[in-house]
């Protein structure tokens, strides 16, 4: 089977999530072609994937394909956009249809799930790895940065965090043995993230500065502070605890994908619990109960 | 060195290629917003470029980062479209500040000199590898696809053919060793592609159908044909040759990144040099003079 026949396959699997609008052009050609809404920004992102770093190589195919696109569009639902299209590039060690075929069908469901179509993409030899460029769009106006949060803010964040830390803890190996059709709890919350796109569209107009939680939520926060020039002063009795997990994975763990974000008051209903964490003062950093904290989580280097 | 001082350094490298028209938010947010001009559709494509497979591993820096966005954006040529802009995402087994300065200084002098913004990206530890997004904008009508070429159609190519084919004729080994500051006529075919974007957009209007030659000029035509549903007929003593390379090269050698188009008559100046080799027929597959051929080029599989 050579990249074409492979390509073949793909696009065969991932079936409508592969055509219809935006797409003017799908893949097959050069490029896609997209029509994009008048008077909105076109709002981009790119993620590297690499199996062993971010992802067990031996994990089931379909489980890898879903968690590579939702992690990947997490990063739209932290900007308030509406995700729109993606393109990916797969590159594998050896030729296995049958991986490809399940690693097509699990992009498929996070497709379907999110309404994103798969505009193109590429396949080369290589070390197993998924690089993801997604795309979507929002008004100017509505645009969720991280430098524009304010003084006096409350500090918010979705769901609940450490489930995934808590799946990994126990490194790669306790997550790769996974039956896609029993999926636990934990192992869900690594597998089969949730970007909240839904939430982020929702924030428009809210929030006043906003970003994913997934190098951990100190790490992730300690981008708003810096971005936003403020500090944020964290009650770590009001962060919420994945079950199953403990205290330093939510705050530390990496890998939640739940929206972290700044607004005057907590918000309208979002479609996914909302927790107040605490807030923010003029300074720089972080405090954690009062105490100043290093904002770790994952580092590649 | 963490990974977001690796970014620093690179942004402060690319410096005003990293920010300003068309980018309302460039790096450094979850996602780069762009503005898309009204009436235009957006052209995307994904790359991959791996070490050893894509590019020798031990090539200078810069000439990797200046051919991988040519490369990328050879794409958006083959398109009509007009480059706007990329994300780039970057795999690094080792951390060596040398090497990533002299990488994005390369990228910037691609970005320089093709007019595209450097949006953002993503640096991760991983086997040596640079995937690139890229993304433009053209008019729907404008658009040069591959299944849109006519019967009685003449067959043109950009440029000379075989040049970047001849310069690793004998392996990587042979384009690794090259002075930066003195490339030869033959290594600047390789590591110094020019994406033909300024021709792909003279061509809209004109041109029924383009492709770009990246896997060489058979299999490449061999995509159209077998997009448009038609029969090639090329005259091998009318394609181009580079000067120190052989016709085999030329029909059969990839990394060229000309563009090879269709169109009722020889185009207007494109500001480049064109070939006229070949015409359109009814039927399916190519043939040389007057012999049928495979399509083969570089296959990953």
């Amino acid at each position: 089977m050579n990249e074409f026949e492979l390509i073949d396959l793909v696009l065969s699997t991932l079936g409508d999530t592969a055509s219809g609008d935006p797409l003017v052009l799908g893949p097959g050609d050069d490029s896609a072609a997209v029509l994009v809404p008048a008077g909105s920004l076109l709002v981009s992102s790119i993620d590297s994937l690499l199996a062993d770093v971010h992802f067990p190589a031996d994990a089931p195919a379909a489980l890898i394909g879903y968690r590579s696109l939702m992690v990947s569009l997490s990063d739209l639902a932290a900007m308030g956009a509406e995700a729109s299209h993606v393109l990916v590039s797969l590159t594998l060690n050896t030729v296995d249809a049958a991986w490809v075929r399940q690693f097509a069908l699990g992009m498929r469901e996070a497709a379907l799930s999110t309404g994103v179509k798969i505009a193109g993409g590429n396949i080369s030899r290589g070390p197993l790895a998924i690089h993801v460029s997604v795309h979507g769009f929002c008004p100017p106006a509505d645009l969720l940065r991280r430098d524009t949060a304010q003084v006096g803010d409350q500090v918010f964040v979705t769901g609940a965090l450490g489930g995934a830390a808590a799946a990994v803890a126990e490194g790669f190996a306790a997550v790769k043995d996974v039956d896609p059709d029993a999926v636990t709890p934990l192992q869900q919350r690594y597998f089969k993230p949730q970007a909240r796109l839904s939430a982020g569209k929702t924030l428009r107009g809210t929030a006043h500065a906003a970003i994913d939680v997934s190098d951990g939520l100190l790490q992730d926060l300690g981008h708003l502070m810096k971005a936003s020039d403020l500090q944020a002063r964290i009650d770590s009795s009001l962060v919420p605890v994945f079950p199953g997990a403990d205290l330093a994975q939510a705050l530390h763990g990496g890998d939640d994908y739940e929206l972290l974000f700044t607004a005057a008051a907590m918000p309208a209903q979002l479609g996914v619990a909302v927790s107040r964490i605490g807030e923010l003062v003029s300074g720089s950093g972080i405090l954690v109960d009062g105490k100043q904290v290093t904002a770790d989580g994952y580092r590649h280097f």
